[in-house]
């Protein structure tokens, strides 16, 4: 199967601290590289845990609090420093690239690669290449955010090779028969594409789902994903804190993994105050057993 | 004496790497905190080396690339966030306000305390109180940059005790000598001021200077001061490339040094691509033996 994983560059919340950096995750799709938001100092993150943005081409910016894009320029500056002549392509909400352009204009560089930018439309699908397909979604925030699917293309049925040894079809057949089609022998037999193929991996589905408070009009997005990130800004104690404020506790990020029958639940964007979030682990798993903690630097594989 | 000393947050040049951060230093004047330059990761430059913002009035802003403000929005937000309230003064070239009102603007962000811009003049002096004066000047590089003088004010002379236990001199007549002024007895014998006082310590004074090209012009600007802070982004071998990218050398920071009769010169934003400066110290000792390598999370004390 092919890489399909993501690093952990930082899932704290708003305010940085000694152990947590804000929200930056590098997805890895066989060679591709795509960037869910770029908190301050994302840029160090991926020195720091070796991830490299040689193959970086798509950076995907969830909304507009400083803790999901204050490093995108940084990284922007770093790229064309550096001498990057590959196009790179900025998702975002719009204000980002009036944004964007000022501070190049006011250093007065002239990128040396195109920067893209395209604006995020309310929700579908955003990205499109032969293996993935990304699409975006509205989450329930203060201001305008959206959630990310990364999902994988349905692959072709595959032809077994006892099949192909025996009976040598011909390239036409080959292509019809990993579409779904039968063989039909000479003599008007037909052997049942299900005898003759397997079934190739299920498509994995990647959910990215900060900040939001907790909303069950996600569900239809999130059904059945492999892994699901979603924010666990509070603890149960703070429920209230995390109405008011759009945020969803530990607790609800389980309820809505449950509900939206994911496969695991991956926990982050933890508050600053606390100095460790194994308790919301804790209280995650009384809903959802298949909850994880993010950690900084760690892979997640799909 | 008060405390008057920087401590260096940044002293990595554009591009950061695993050992250097982008610029940024703390100066402490007493209980004021200023500081200068504010690159990427400031903030969590602070809580690593425990330096407090808790006093921090005054941001001072040398130039609008970005290895020297990117950390500036996210410091703010992080102010705002631990619910500041007392004024926050920034000093900057005049497009640093769009580009923060911006950002506030898109995350809509209205500031619990009062965000007070100050463009640059073109030189001058920008920051008073009643024991140190800020001075901007401008600087030799690619886009706008100026350097600062951070100047304490001359201190009153001191009277000697012996003299005023002996004549008990007026409130007024204290504040005169203070100023300069000799005490005349009632038999019209003048006590000369040099006897009855003594004279404080020299006013210090400390010079910010990057980035910036080998410029003799800033000569007038440094004349005497006591700790010179000036860039040596690149080594002998690349004088041809300092001068392209309007950058110095360690010699060259040396070399002005020694001609503005600087008491230290402190070496800082180095290039990227040396894993250790210490070639740059041994270039600019060549020239000026009391020169340093500024180190991050060091203090220096004028």
């Amino acid at each position: 199967m092919l890489d399909f994983s993501i690093t952990i560059l930082g899932n704290g919340s708003a305010v940085p601290t000694a152990w947590q950096n804000p929200s930056a995750q590098m997805l890895h799709y066989n060679q591709h590289r795509f960037l869910i938001d770029c908190g301050e100092g994302t840029q160090m993150q991926m020195i720091k845990y070796q991830v490299s943005y040689r193959n970086l081409s798509h950076i995907f910016i969830s909304h507009l609090h400083g803790d999901h894009y204050f490093g995108l320029i940084g990284l922007i500056s770093t790229l064309h420093l550096f001498g990057r002549e590959k196009p790179l392509h900025v998702y975002g909400p719009q204000p980002l690239e009036q944004i964007l352009l000022m501070q190049l204009k006011a250093s007065d560089t002239r990128l040396k690669f195109p920067l893209l930018f395209h604006p995020m439309p309310a929700s579908g699908i955003i990205y499109e290449d032969g293996d993935l397909e990304v699409t975006c979604f509205p989450l329930n925030h203060r201001i305008p955010t959206w959630g990310f699917l990364f999902r994988e293309k349905p692959k072709e049925r595959n032809l077994r090779k006892d099949f192909v040894a025996k009976y040598h079809p011909g390239v036409a057949q080959m292509h019809q028969i990993k579409q779904g089609a039968d063989f039909v022998l000479p003599d008007g037999t037909a052997l049942p594409n299900r005898d003759i193929t397997k079934t190739p991996p299920k498509p994995r589905c990647y959910a990215f789902c900060s900040d939001t408070a907790y909303d069950e009009k996600l569900i239809p997005y999130l059904r059945g994903v492999d892994l699901l990130y979603h924010e666990a800004t509070f603890d149960d104690a703070m429920a209230d804190k995390a109405a008011e404020k759009y945020h969803s506790t530990a607790r609800q990020a389980a309820q809505l993994a449950a509900r939206a029958k994911v496969d695991k639940l991956l926990l982050g964007h933890f508050s600053a105050r606390f100095s460790t979030p194994d308790h919301l682990l804790k209280e995650a798993r009384e809903v959802f057993p298949h909850t994880f903690l993010s950690v900084q630097g760690d892979t997640y594989a799909l």
